[in-house]
């Protein structure tokens, strides 16, 4: 019994990790198709979103039956509560990846990013995959100082996404108010998509420690 | 032992129906303090939020306590986890109206909203409130047809969040790139909180009923 539950155990974990690398990918090709105003490229994150809604409900599915047939108790059910949690953020991350390409879509054949901001959002897409990346690892193998880690690198994209919020509020832009508004929402789906990475990996240290650090 | 359980589970409801009616009454003073740029009104709604992040702590423990002791299984292990899931939604819309109170709050004594926005955003607020509201009887009274009855509010609160973002998009904006941003990232706090009520109101459904109904 207790061994089936590992191999359970183990199977959902590599779920999850699949889901934070799938939504790592969409990100990236999000933010790929974002810049250079790639409709194909959006086209396909977007198609490819409705995967991972599959994904959270398999993996929920999993905990489900995982509670229902082997009733853990103590930090086994820590784990499997973890996992529900988990499942939920990591398919947002999909979500704000496919807003940022829909975004792309909505625009196209225009571009959405204007050159002086192009740095920042290739630093957003670059810091939040990466997060993502990071998260997908830390699923399979919590180690200690990675969830501290994130977290300063999630610092690192809200200080990005202020630097764009503080650019197209402030006196010099010359791009219009449609544009800055555009550009506000798309880099608050870069920021929300950190936070929801480093709340999965809140949620993953608390399984692994048994405490909930908290934000 | 089933007594005690359904005791518990109706507690964990009660707590739940708590946080809806919480999450409503900072949307709603979140409203009010937006359209009269009320500060002290604002810094009591982001003052309460922590209470939202203890309730959901609090039902988190009462759910993780009925699973390990009682090890529930079929629809009674569906409420619970629904109820986890509710949790972390419900806590989520305080955020989003903290966020409301805090773009106030960022404002003063300036005013967010110009004047021919208020009645979208007077009527974001009725409609999201309320959603709030029925979401919390919902929790507590599962009737039929409350599920798809929010759904269609949502679609009216989705009506109003499009027609701000045409309005501040639009060639006849006179207020700027820095307001238009700033509404575009208050108008979605009330569209995703909005969200958030359907998807409360959905675990509850499914609690209820044992399918999951898709958005």
């Amino acid at each position: 019994m207790r061994e089936a539950f590992q191999g359970e155990l183990a199977r959902l974990g590599t779920a999850l990790r699949d889901m934070a690398l799938f939504a790592a990918d969409a990100m990236r090709d999000a933010t790929t198709a974002l810049l250079t105003a790639d409709l194909d490229l959006a086209q396909q994150v977007l198609g490819r979103d409705a995967r991972l809604d599959v994904l959270r409900d398999e993996s929920e599915e999993q905990a489900h039956t995982l509670l229902a047939l082997q009733a853990p108790v103590a930090g086994d059910l820590r784990v499997v509560l973890a996992a529900v949690h988990c499942a939920e953020k990591l398919e947002r991350m999909g979500d704000l990846a496919a807003h940022v390409a829909g975004t792309t879509r909505i625009a196209h054949p225009g571009r959405v990013v204007p050159a002086e901001l192009e740095d920042s959002f290739v630093e957003l897409g670059k810091i939040t995959t990466g997060m993502a990346d990071r998260v997908a690892e830390f699923i399979t193998e919590p180690a200690e100082g990675v969830f501290p880690d994130l977290e300063r690198t999630d610092e690192s994209v809200d200080e990005v996404h202020a630097r764009v919020l503080a650019r197209i509020t402030g006196p010099e832009w010359s791009h219009g108010a449609a544009s800055a508004s555009t550009l506000a929402l798309v880099a608050r789906f870069y920021e929300r998509f950190g936070d929801q990475a480093v709340s999965v990996a809140r949620r993953v240290e608390y399984a692994a420690t048994g405490s909930l650090p908290r934000g």
